[in-house]
């Protein structure tokens, strides 16, 4: 998407046509920084120092590493060892691990000298994928918004949001936000309002930055005002996006998500949730029994990161240091609470008829 | 309640019989100071710049200010300037209001001479008046503990509180706390689960404090993370304050009570409210329709203050310019999603018929 009037992608190849930029977003929103990987370290460190996040852009980040690994070395063993190195920089994330394993099965089979060349192809590949799954999630979404708005009639459509799903979370278009900016592209007058997401922020420091850089209005809130502009008609629809989602439609997705989808409810504003179809873990039915949820650092609780009055961003500690805290990292919202699900092959029902229509191909498989 | 052993109130003639302390609350949770108010202007100063907030406290300070202002000239010409002075510090507090009229309806009609002692008098009784309300809110509520209590049988009772009703906004006791104090200090098994309370964060700052201060267990979260809690069975029951409460029992608290409510409601957790008589405004039925929400500055949801790395409490921006912020400070949580109200009458319904069953003189009245 767009920053001050330029498009960029999250990553992409440096004019020398081998190294590798990317935004560094552990500076926003308060600095925008572009910074070149050209190392296998320099992939490894920029994932590990999460300096990309989001699974999407994790596994491209980690492709075109292991591009760079094989430049400076295209054998089978330094080929094993850069898989070695970027699977440790990021244990958990499952979308690593499928791009490590898309480009090991794109090179590992060829003579070493043709390896580098394959191996750009399919970073270039993976990335490519991930542009057109959520440009799919933005049209499908879009057709969504557009009814929304003829109902509405008049003035701005109001859509809340949780977390980041905007395209700093993908390479492009992002997931939940892939909608909201084919709305505002198409002209139509939509306005944002943007849930801080504590403890981290991602709302305050990713998704509104990403905003304003594309010039979609929005107002951002805290986590509790929701509910409250929802009983006064200010949200006409919340759209969010998911790390995964069961065969049944349950979503588990940022902590505070399941409060707005209660609000929705509560105050019959439709709730979608936008996902790309590699996220349906189609294992399990039940999320709240099945999804295991984790607990992270209680110090992303008591600290909060921001920039102090000489500009320096810096941490305060906002918490008595007697009080433990705990931080758990998602939860699930049911699938009786979601309006429907924006997927790259369509909109459906948050349930498992809804799902099989758009998969009939897992309809044995569940 | 209790501070590290040492029992105090929010505010206390000190040792000298006429000057009067209190606690600074604007350096909590970091330091635990005691301040001495001198003057008609100490007073003013200390309510203006929120050193004492919640509205019983914020009463009685006023109160205790006009006694120092009548010490210093007793003429009913300085007790209209002082009644001036100290209105205009928080120009919307109901209860500021309240206090000063029962004062000046104590003194106006004696002889100055006979002021200052009846001053005195006024505002000591405002205060135990206080502390009794909150104390029979807490032996009703203790009841309602003790049933959740041996109902669960087994292991820490799990009680979710937002924002601070707790003593540092009374004078002693607190609202919501109250019952919790009460129960702990009957040896009852309790453990508090503590939300953040952005933007203002009173329940990290104060509630955790408190709690902490006096030894009752707890652990502070987020404010996204309740709900999560519920549907894992790690709630046991809701308690909250309120600042107004509608002749149907719908109420108005800190914003993003409502979203607790329905979590709670969704997992047949109990929600309930203690609230002190007369917070109730017979006057209203719909909360929601006819509850005025205040908005406030952005700059509270903009900024965060905290304690940098050497310990000095600095305000960081959290936020890139560029974004506006909405900050709705209360949200209405319609009676349908409160199992009880704790009042100072007993509990009830939260609905007209539950009100009128404690407040019968009310019932011609509505």
């Amino acid at each position: 998407m767009k920053v001050n009037g330029t498009h960029y992608r999250t990553i992409w190849l440096a004019d020398d046509g081998w190294s590798v930029e990317i935004i560094d977003q552990t500076r926003l929103p308060y600095d925008f920084e572009v910074i070149r990987l050209a190392s296998l370290e320099d992939a490894a460190a920029a994932i590990r120092d999460m300096k990309v996040r989001g699974a999407p852009l994790i596994g491209a980040t980690a492709a075109y590493g292991l591009c760079l690994a094989l430049r400076r070395d295209d054998s089978s063993r330094a080929l094993d060892r850069a898989v070695e190195t970027l699977t440790a920089t990021r244990p958990t994330a499952v979308n690593l691990h499928w791009a490590l394993a898309e480009m090991v099965g794109a090179v590992s089979e060829l003579a070493p000298a043709d390896r580098v060349t394959a191996a750009y192809l399919r970073a270039a590949r993976i990335c490519n994928d991930d542009v057109e799954i959520c440009r799919r999630i933005g049209e499908y979404g879009l057709e969504v918004i557009q009814d929304l708005h003829r109902q509405k009639g008049r003035g701005p459509l109001n859509l809340l949001t949780h977390c980041n799903a905007g395209w700093l979370a993908t390479v492009d278009w992002g997931t939940a936000l892939a909608p909201i900016y084919m709305a505002h592209d198409a002209g139509l007058d939509v306005h944002v309002w943007v849930d801080e997401t504590r403890p981290r922020n991602q709302g305050f420091s990713l998704t509104a930055w990403e905003l304003a850089a594309h010039g979609v209005p929005h107002t951002v809130i805290v986590d509790n005002v929701g509910g409250h502009l929802m009983q006064h008609g200010l949200v006409d629809a919340c759209i969010v996006g998911t790390d995964r989602t069961t065969a049944a439609g349950d979503v588990a997705n940022k902590i505070g998500t399941y409060l707005k989808a209660l609000a929705a409810a509560d105050n019959e504003v439709p709730f979608y949730v936008a996902l790309p179809h590699p996220t349906i873990d189609w294992t399990i039915r039940d999320g709240i029994r099945d999804i295991p949820i984790e607990q992270r650092d209680p110090g992303e609780v008591i600290s909060v990161a921001g920039r102090d009055s000489e500009g320096t961003v810096t941490s305060v500690a906002i918490l008595d240091s007697r009080s433990p805290a705990a931080n758990y990292a998602f939860d699930v919202t049911p699938a009786r609470l979601v309006t429907a699900l924006i997927t790259d092959r369509g909109v459906c029902d948050a349930s498992e008829e809804g799902l099989i229509s758009l998969f009939p191909e897992r309809a044995t498989a569940t």
